[in-house]
């Protein structure tokens, strides 16, 4: 059976979500950021980049949110998460996956994370006050060339929605003016009603 | 035909490589970032990002590394270049391709790209302070968790080398010693020995 770590307001939320639309089994393992879990040995075990997501399965420990999206899309076949036979579209999907992990959230990791790129102190306050601006920006980029409507990818539900829902979430909290981003706004309400997203979150949601 | 647009020096290398070992039909158009060649309206017109690499297919424009990596080993299936049919080795390749992305590149970039996160010349003279470390840190790891050896998969080349071997490039340049990492720069050396490889960086290399 497959055992998911995942910490609450992270980006694992993604992965939980797709596990759930795929009808997996697995078991979920929660850490909690305030006691460091992620910091144990015994987690460092599992992970030693000590960060969340992590999937354990059979054949060893997968981690990072777009590794995993697609390998449960392509564990959970049936589901048709995404367009796994199709290069081009599975390159779109990909590309939106790896805009969001190494351009949304490292933008949005520089509110509370700054320490990772620099140890003075007025740096990071520095880095804090652009996150508004750089988090805008990108989700700019995304309102105008990425989000097709009314999925991502369009017609078709796909592994890239939970992802995106996912760091939506953080907008607000980043400062970020949302009135100008209607179609992520719209995309993030119609994402909030299917009910494998409503599990997911209402477990990440529970007392840890 | 595909349509290849990279820069010298950058992430692009990785693609450029995985094109030629798979044989592909491409033409390389090359844009000179001291000329803001990427930010210049023709250029964002095929990637609104302002970023390199990117492909133009028949069916449209594929941007990231990460999604323009799978898609040629998807695209040349003889050239065998990823586990396309194995969720979990295909996952082990996806995972490195993130950390790749999303950790050691966003840590190299804290050097000369520090504006993207902060306004503050002081800031950005703080996280070009911090490079060394935070890039070295993400090396240790590759070392001694990450890179099976020879190749980084193990016994069998895949698209994980090329990308790995593009960002080992910038270990010097970002002050990390390497003295301390000799399964990386064992496989750097390997990696420069291929045709395809001298061939990818003798192009990024030539008068642009």
């Amino acid at each position: 059976m497959l055992k998911f770590f995942y910490a609450a307001e992270t980006c694992a939320l993604a992965s939980h979500i797709a596990l759930e639309e795929a009808g997996a089994d697995y078991e979920a393992v929660r850490l909690s950021f305030r006691s460091s879990d992620q910091r144990k040995p015994e987690y460092l075990a599992i992970n030693p980049k000590g960060r969340v997501p992590a999937l354990v399965t059979d054949e060893g420990v997968l981690t990072e949110t777009p590794a995993i999206l697609v390998y449960v899309a392509q564990r959970f076949p049936s589901a048709r998460l995404a367009p796994l036979s199709n290069p081009f579209a599975l390159g779109r999907v990909q590309a939106l996956h790896s805009y969001l992990c190494s351009t949304v959230h490292v933008a949005h990791a520089h509110r509370f994370r700054g320490s990772r790129w620099a140890d003075d102190p007025a740096a990071i306050e520095a880095m804090r006050r652009k996150v508004p601006a750089s988090v805008g920006e990108c989700f700019d980029l995304i309102e105008r060339e990425m989000l097709e409507g009314p999925w991502v990818m369009g017609e078709t539900y796909t592994i890239c929605d939970p992802y995106l829902f996912t760091l939506a979430q953080w907008l607000e909290g980043d400062g970020v003016d949302t009135a100008r981003l209607p179609k992520v706004l719209d995309h993030r309400r119609r994402m909030a009603e299917p009910p494998a997203v409503k599990k997911a979150r209402a477990l990440e949601l529970s007392a840890g």
